[in-house]
């Protein structure tokens, strides 16, 4: 197809596109005239996962860059794929390793690990996302317990644990590889906006639940 | 305490202070002289939120104005300022509703609150936040079913009632209001990064566990 049709099955506009190639993040068509090329079902999906990743994901060109390379390499076990695609999110996060506040931040989240008995790289980008988000509670005088993040721990291994049992057995089925690792990416990070989305409708149902109707609520 | 005290205790530099001043996110300080004023612990609690939101919450200005005056409306119950929230998060979300495949992702999303019985506002933009993500999905031919999103909707109300029970005992207690609502909004804000750090800690840990070592990996 050409690119204008590639754009309308894909919604991204041409201008996009080409800066999506001008980019890397998508290899060229096959040359057809000096100035046309032709664009398969292949760019399409990739056109579909980068265009994913930067508006759902919520990621930078750099991080999609990132997590696509790894995707691609061959070399690479699912394992490090998904590491990967945990480091390439990362980068969106930035560094709060200058703050006085940090080494403890930091303290706490290794401590917690090691209670949860969760092996988890010292060096994953994880452990401070997480630093930095308990730096900001304890800076509003919020800082949770360790029991009050239980609750949080344990959906979240739940989750894991469901997800990974599921990229487990399509990586022993007949898959082709490619298609798990598409697989683990757009779990990894489509998800997320499905998790945080579902925990606010269910925040509203109870909190009408619970704080409504309005002379049950607080004054 | 003077400006630059405020500074150092917040970790918020003067210029950025000044920013906020200006916008209306923080109320200015005591005159004390014509280019001096005081500020106090309210100050201090006020811009370390405001910094909370943005940096770790990942909102707008607009957003943070948004929320910070439905914290500040008196006339409004602990129902009403939750949801309040929530329309302040999802003004960073965008909108889709010009795409073709919108009302299809939409409808999906409201029959799937239906079956799980929540009770929540058929306009609440955590709707089209889930709406966005499922059509992003199924573009990826990554749709998932109803089955498949029971584990997050899950996940997500186990968490939801926890904490608004938690809210609800606070909100019958001898707090001040004030005190509950901070707690709300940071409740439904920050806890967020921490939900979707936990859930990659986890994925980690997990992942190690059943793809790892190489010799178990897939090939």
């Amino acid at each position: 197809m050409r690119i204008s049709e590639l754009s309308r099955c894909s919604g991204v506009p041409v201008a996009t596109i080409k800066y999506y190639l001008r980019e890397g993040l998508m290899s060229p068509g096959r040359p057809t005239a000096a100035t046309q090329a032709d664009y398969d079902q292949a760019h399409l999906r990739r056109l579909r996962l980068v265009r994913a990743l930067v508006e759902v994901g919520g990621l930078s060109l750099a991080s999609v860059r990132a997590i696509l390379t790894a995707v691609e390499d061959t070399t690479l076990g699912l394992h490090e794929i998904l590491g990967q695609a945990h480091y390439a999110l990362a980068d969106d996060i930035g560094s709060a390793a200058d703050d006085p506040d940090w080494p403890a931040a930091r303290a706490d989240v290794d401590a917690l690990l090691d209670e949860l008995g969760w092996h988890v790289n010292i060096r994953a980008p994880a452990r401070d996302q997480l630093a930095r988000a308990l730096m900001a509670l304890r800076r509003l005088d919020a800082s949770p317990t360790r029991d009050e993040l239980r609750p949080y721990a344990s959906a979240a291994h739940t989750l894991a644990a469901h997800e990974l049992t599921l990229l487990a057995t399509s990586a022993q089925s007949d898959a082709p590889t490619s298609d798990v690792v598409h697989q683990a990416v757009i779990g990894t990070v489509l998800y997320e906006p499905v998790l945080l989305a579902l925990r606010r409708l269910a925040q509203e149902h109870e909190s009408a639940r619970r704080l409504h109707p309005p002379d049950q609520a607080r004054h």
